[in-house]
């Protein structure tokens, strides 16, 4: 069956309180598209209507150009078919769709021209082309420094405030690192969340103000998978966001020694992963 | 002087009324980023900081590891940096940074990897190496059916409706397609807009209803160039949103012949492009 939530365990803090609850996240995974069993692409997604995204992202990567293009459309579940692996899993295959194309030159096209695939938002995901090798080969964070839940209840009103841009076209992201004790030091807009994060990061690293560890990141939006990676890299470990985590973004935060905080609407916020560096 | 705003007309729309004024939208243009002179990647952000996002982006690419691993972070405007056009124009050269390592094996390594670079998020952009070829080489759209004002005013609270997950996660983004007359006929979530997208158009491809130029498209959170790329591409006409679109769709929407709704908050909405389809 296929799963959009899952439910998590999250400690609510409200001012000086806190308690554990349980709450439900969205599932965020990744899927690998196939054509004719060779790995396409990997898109990170909400399971779900699989079938039909690996369709309609080959139809906007101009792969198929309408319905007739398409042979199958199916779930790599059969271990004959992934011939790529010696060991399947279950859960591979599971995020694995494989497409075949009724003409056999529009398959050499996609090949050909997915030489040329950029990256449309700048994401910590591009440049790995099957899922196992989403996993990032560095060590988890073990910063041992905390933030008073006082301190980090200031910073989404902060991060608005230094949002130049924000309340007049209501269309821009924002991602600001602060210190321990809630001091913004750096902000940037954008209408990415993702540009938002590699833009102060990118400033920390042009200004040798490096490495950034001891900095925590706000982002207004969600918190996806690729925000925790690039936090992840950057060495920053407390991630709060304004809004909801997906699965995967609590996942590789638990792992890998993130504190991940969302919801946070001034003294009220939830920690997903990580909580003792946040104190009360 | 880099605009991260830029005043537009709008169309106001509250009930039988409606009126032009003057709104405020974030700025999107492609940045397309080189490593020694060759086009190594192309995202979509808001203008500033981009020398900051290059390289933030490079290191969340792993091309880079640490602030010695670059030498120059530099806009391209001279006309001699840019050997791959006979005519260059500003508007390009504003939008390309060129980025030199230290480390010469590391861009090496960076073009042998760049093979395998893959979508993050699925994007109607991907598969294109430069600005110049963002242009998308199809016809604009001429339909001429039109929605009532009244009609249109019911989408967001349908498709809120039919959202199954959205309330208890608070994580997913919905789309979903519409009738002339309000009525939903598909919506799909998933933590990525453009992945919602996809999988109605996917759904519609799949199922061979097709085409979908007699239905209208209704996202929630923003619309951006991709957003309005997958629209031009399935010819869906009508593109609306919960809130705003950023300037490169207003542009797309605008030359393309699609109009384009945003920040519908129930009677009230804004038309930023071809309001002729949206009758009072």
């Amino acid at each position: 069956m296929t799963l959009t939530k899952r439910t998590i365990d999250v400690v609510r803090v409200q001012g000086a309180r806190r308690a554990t609850a349980a709450d439900c996240a969205a599932v965020e995974e990744p899927l690998e598209i196939r054509l004719h069993g060779r790995p396409f692409a990997v898109i990170m997604r909400t399971p779900g209507a699989d079938r039909e995204l690996a369709a309609g992202f080959l139809f906007s990567e101009r792969v198929v150009t309408n319905p007739d293009g398409f042979g199958t459309i199916e779930r790599c579940r059969d271990r004959a078919e992934d011939a790529s692996r010696e060991t399947p899993r279950e859960t591979l295959r599971e995020n694995v769709v494989n497409v075949t194309l009724t003409d056999p030159t529009a398959l050499d096209r996609a090949f050909a021209g997915q030489r040329q695939v950029m990256t449309g938002s700048s994401c910590g995901l591009c440049g790995r082309r099957s899922i196992e090798s989403l996993a990032v080969d560095v060590a988890p964070l073990s910063a041992s420094w905390k933030m008073h839940a006082v301190s980090f209840a200031t910073l989404a009103g902060r991060l608005r405030e230094a949002q130049a841009v924000f309340d007049e076209t209501g269309g821009l992201h924002a991602a600001g690192l602060f210190t321990p004790t809630g001091d913004l030091v750096d902000v940037a807009e954008d209408v990415g969340r993702h540009n938002a994060v590699d833009k102060v990061v990118g400033r920390r690293l042009m200004q040798e103000m490096w490495p950034v560890s001891d900095l925590a990141l706000f982002v207004s939006g969600r918190s996806s998978f690729e925000i925790l990676q690039k936090a992840l890299l950057a060495g920053i470990p407390i991630v709060a966001a304004v809004s909801a985590p997906s699965t995967l973004a609590i996942d590789l935060a638990h792992e890998m020694g993130i504190t991940l905080v969302g919801f946070v609407r001034g003294e009220r916020f939830n920690i997903y992963t990580h909580s003792e560096r946040i104190t009360s």
